[in-house]
């Protein structure tokens, strides 16, 4: 039983300020027009707004914003990102158009994830005024990532600003919008491996090192290591062979070089540093002139189930009826850094056509949304 | 103890033939001019010329030339190409300049193979008369050979040409002229793996099938491949991939191909399409879907040792003190052809500089080489 929606003229309309976001363009890194949009819905709700820039070319400057409302009681932060990927071809109608047809709002972002910060709002708006509320807002979120969140959790910190609980506004849900809150993500390294030889004829294999020898012991290897089976709430740490490199149209000749690119993603029983060293150590017993360089892009978070999660379940049931399913699959997002603050988990809209064309949110969704955010707000108040 | 030279203004010198020959440009395959210039050095010697033009483009029209002249006894045919590689850049002179400086008569083809035509047509001029001779010269080896040497085979059996033994004028020396003989030579088979997968992300590998994974899989299996142990004639046969191919720049991304190119070098007694399905096999049992196309260049040939070789290794002990090595060491050549017809074995210069800048050989190798030759063909003729 969903009680009924809250509406007033005065209320912030979730579906309104989306479409502003939409309408302006952000692709990743965002520039400060959109921040101004949501900087605009904020202060008439008692939202101080602290908006600086990060970061250099090429990955910056990075446009973040810091918006807070003291309270008492459990401080809840929302965190988000107003960048989105670039809209690609192939679009109906302008990415940029934000325009309903039918039941659907269009837009790049519409899901991932500008839809859900403005249910956020919209929600503020509705629930109780009581505890304090932080939204943390980045525009690289989509980017490299280098000069968003890092910089909003210094930010804080060093204006003494300490969430107990975070939400990310993700789209987690996958067919239904409350199918799917994430607790947890898993890390994710790349490596390069790149494997010096001596060129030569393949008549003369002696006289030659072919590095992709070397390589493919290497890789078969890597490839039957078992890391982990799992566990409770993370499926198996996983390596997959992205690239292989040689670049040798000569038939007869044994190269000089050969490359390969791993991703490994990984649950909270590895670390990505561990990981590495666990690969170098292979690649150089097969290899020992190899270089082993690697990018860990973030090492795995698990919040694991708690008051957090638990009033978000009961929110989301209480509104849909539907139990979620708390999940720590999928790619990584900014919560890796959050969660290092506090119990952080991530919920929000239906992610089927996220980073896709025509990317697209249900006008009910969008609405639902804003109830259960609105909802989780009123049960933080509550603890 | 060498035999003095035998040296008459009307017997062809064997540097000024070189000269004439290099001095034609022919980069494979070689236009008419040079064999013009060789024709014209034959007739006096009293051969009847035959040239003929094989093939269509890309790899030709080709030129070929089959001299014979009649006689008495064992027929024996010198095999050769007037084709040359292209000179590529850094070249000291011109490398059509054909000049001599110090020592050395420097150019495009003086070892491989120009030189080598020159001394045997010079050394047919210091050798008896009696033996029925034959040159058979294309203008393709370097290139795909497709359209030369086999035409050359073709149109001896239309003539009724039979020869009982083959010289193949082939650069075989390693550090001193004589030093080696080639006896055989390896075959060579290129064999190419394409295995196609189901692309997706990293973070959803059971959504994906990797096709690296199949293909490292099969590689490394295929690395532990012992063909044999080689034999008395030959070393072992030999593997090695040459090429790795993805081309996959997305880090997250599983990639929907990928490619492997193998160059297998193999002794007598293997046979290269035995070879292009042992490895298909080992790849449809890791990669069901994956496709294995193969070129087999050339099988492995073998003239056991006999006659031609003693009286070859008896000609180069006699002018030089070495007694040669026995080798089926290298690439492939034309001899994987001409071994069908009759014993077939190479002879020719040092063999460091072919395929290089400043291919250059010792004047006094061209003499040595003309005096060798014409020792062959008088002993072949008292067989
Ligand atoms: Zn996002
Ligand atoms: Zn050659």
């Amino acid at each position: 039983m969903s009680p009924p929606m809250i509406s007033s003229p005065m209320l912030p309309d979730p579906i309104a300020l989306a479409q502003a976001l939409i309408r302006a363009d952000s692709v990743t890194p965002a520039p400060a027009m959109v921040f101004t949009v949501l900087a605009a819905a904020l202060e008439p709700l008692g939202f101080a707004i602290d908006r600086f820039v990060t970061g250099e070319a090429p990955d910056g400057p990075v446009e973040n914003m810091l918006a807070t409302r003291a309270g008492t009681g459990r401080h809840l932060a929302f965190a988000g990102h107003l960048d989105v990927v670039p809209p690609g071809e192939g679009w109906t109608g302008s990415p940029w158009s934000g325009e309903v047809r039918g039941d659907m709002l269009f837009g790049r972002g519409a899901v991932d994830m500008k839809g859900a910060i403005a249910a956020f709002v919209a929600a503020i708006a509705r629930a109780p005024r009581t505890a304090p509320l932080s939204l943390t807002i980045t525009g690289d979120e989509e980017g490299p990532a280098i000069f968003g969140t890092r910089a909003l959790i210094d930010r804080m910190a060093d204006r003494g600003l300490a969430p107990d609980y975070i939400i990310v506004g993700e789209p987690t849900s996958a067919t239904r919008l409350g199918d799917t809150i994430k607790i947890g993500r898993r890390g994710s390294v790349n490596i390069w491996i790149d494997v010096p030889g001596r060129q030569g004829h393949v008549a003369y294999p002696h006289l030659a090192d072919n590095p992709i020898t070397r390589l493919i012991a290497a890789l078969a290897e890597i490839e039957a290591i078992v890391l982990d089976t799992g566990n409770q709430w993370f499926q198996p740490s996983n390596i997959e062979v992205t690239d292989l490199t040689v670049g040798n149209p000569a038939h007869n000749v044994i190269p000089a070089r050969a490359a390969a690119r791993l991703s490994i993603r990984f649950n909270d029983e590895q670390r990505g540093e561990a990981l590495v060293e666990y690969i170098a150590a292979i690649v150089a017993r097969h290899a020992p002139a190899a270089t082993v360089t690697a990018s860990i892009s973030g090492e795995a978070f698990l919040t694991e189930p708690g008051p957090l999660s638990t009033l978000m379940s009961d929110a989301i049931a209480a509104h849909t009826g539907m139990v979620p399913d708390l999940s720590t699959t999928g790619g990584t997002s900014d919560a890796r850094f959050l969660s290092r603050l506090c119990p952080t988990i991530e919920f929000g809209l239906v992610n089927a056509t996220m980073h896709q064309v025509d990317e697209a949110v249900a006008v009910a969704d969008l609405e639902s949304l804003t109830v259960i955010y609105a909802d989780v707000i009123a049960r933080v108040a509550r603890l």
